[in-house]
């Protein structure tokens, strides 16, 4: 029931600000912008690995093409539109390839989120707090938010056997080993990884069962159970679990790691690009 | 990429307001004790139609129950807990039976959200924004995050055949037809439903696939394609579509519609108490 005073909150912010861009700080826009360079990158990158098949990045997808595609597989699903153009726009963007039947397939959805800036304040020797006397800010909520995109995505894909989306997280708020910050005054702070005030990674495990992170989970699991046969759609989480920042690099390995994967799980609808004449299958 | 700023302004927040507790405001907090008090009252409903069962009421369910439920379905999954004792405590909380094996079922699972306060800020002739003259406030999205909860409570009953997660939505944000309000100066003003500013509905229509919301969905539906049989766990999403608020006989009908699905659906594993000398079944 927090929708209200989030609501209050944006409203001081936004006057404060002097508008809606001020809620966005700098190192969050900075973030976002990594990860849409690095997706970028990672298309670049598939075209040169894979250059008999066409790939495609967009920023966005519609909720009316999630509709049409929920449509497809059932007309009871898909039915509702309350804002005409309402859409999803996740932060990496969206990077498909072309099937042999001309249908756009998606090979990976990236996320990037931030959430945490204890070890900057300590390195700064800032302390926090109302009355700035405390080492530590309790983390918020506000990263639940991400299981909206990843619930959307596994709809607009309910019938393919992957699931490629990522997650890159960063902050103090996703570790996953104790690390040891030196202040400006020499004297180190220890903070422990599963310090409920901080450690938010276990607002997320919902979205990929619990499985488990920093792992490629892809290629769709199927468990059984009850007489049921139940095919699960897992996120694949990536946190920087010792507090660094993510390297590009490093985002777009993974990144082609997790492309990959749909490549050869949906080979048998690329067969023709695949055996296409002056080309090899690396 | 909005966890930094929102970790921001808690921290202004909880510095203006002196404590986490200002974040909260009051119709906030009025509402959360509705559906909670709604949710105990149902219960005892229950327990009226229903004296041969035995049900129970529990505000929380913690992270480690959700991966011992997915680690007997599989040993893969429910692997992961970071914080010890993470918890998830849905506003209304949750109402069990126990089976005829002694296992607890759940039958109802709650929570309400409220969000845009543009219909009490038109009656009160109050304009909002930065310079205090707009008639409507542009949304927040913090009601995304209503999506990690139904995550949660989907893991847990992976392999139940019903889902019975109701969102109870309400405020400006979540409306379905046009409403005309009338200002103190006897002037009115008509908010449209569908204004891309103000509606929220479908930040949230992932959790049910697109199907219609005010709509009784607990029953699992399957849906089938690429030779795969899928099982879709819907949320029930009720909103007051014309910005009323929720009353608690409302909400209490619903919660009672929503938990005689599941008593049906398991009755086998009820069979000896719904037969038991003494009583009739209803």
């Amino acid at each position: 029931m927090k929708g209200k005073q989030q609501s209050d909150r944006l409203t001081a912010q936004q006057k404060a600000a002097d508008g809606v861009i001020g809620i966005f700080d700098e190192d969050a826009q900075r973030h976002d912008e990594e990860v849409h360079d690095a997706s970028i990158v990672t298309m670049e990158r598939l075209k040169k690995e894979f250059p008999m098949l066409t790939f495609r990045y967009r920023s966005e997808l519609s909720k009316q093409e999630i509709n049409e595609a929920l449509q497809r597989i059932d007309k009871r699903l898909g039915q509702t539109l309350f804002v005409p153009n309402a859409k999803i726009k996740p932060d990496g963007g969206i990077i498909e390839v072309k099937d042999d039947y001309g249908r756009w397939r998606i090979v990976v959805v990236s996320e990037a989120k931030y959430q945490g800036k204890d070890i900057e304040n300590i390195k700064a020797g800032r302390l926090v707090g109302k009355r700035n006397d405390q080492i530590l800010m309790a983390a918020g909520n506000a990263i639940e938010r991400a299981h909206k995109n990843i619930c959307e995505i596994a709809n607009f894909m309910l019938i393919e056997p992957y699931f490629p989306y990522i997650l890159f997280l960063e902050g103090s708020n996703f570790l996953t080993q104790d690390i040891t910050i030196m202040r400006p005054d020499g004297s180190t702070y220890i903070i422990a990884y599963n310090d409920g005030t901080l450690n938010r990674l276990d607002r997320l495990t919902a979205a990929n069962y619990g499985m488990p992170i920093n792992t490629n989970l892809c290629e769709n699991r199927s468990v059984s159970g009850n007489g049921l046969n139940i095919m699960l759609q897992a996120a694949s989480i990536y946190t920087q679990g010792a507090g660094e920042h993510w390297g590009s690099e490093d985002m777009i390995e993974i990144m082609l790691d997790i492309a990959r994967t749909p490549l050869r799980m949906i080979s048998k609808d690329l067969f023709q690009q695949l055996t296409k004449t002056g080309y090899h299958i690396i």
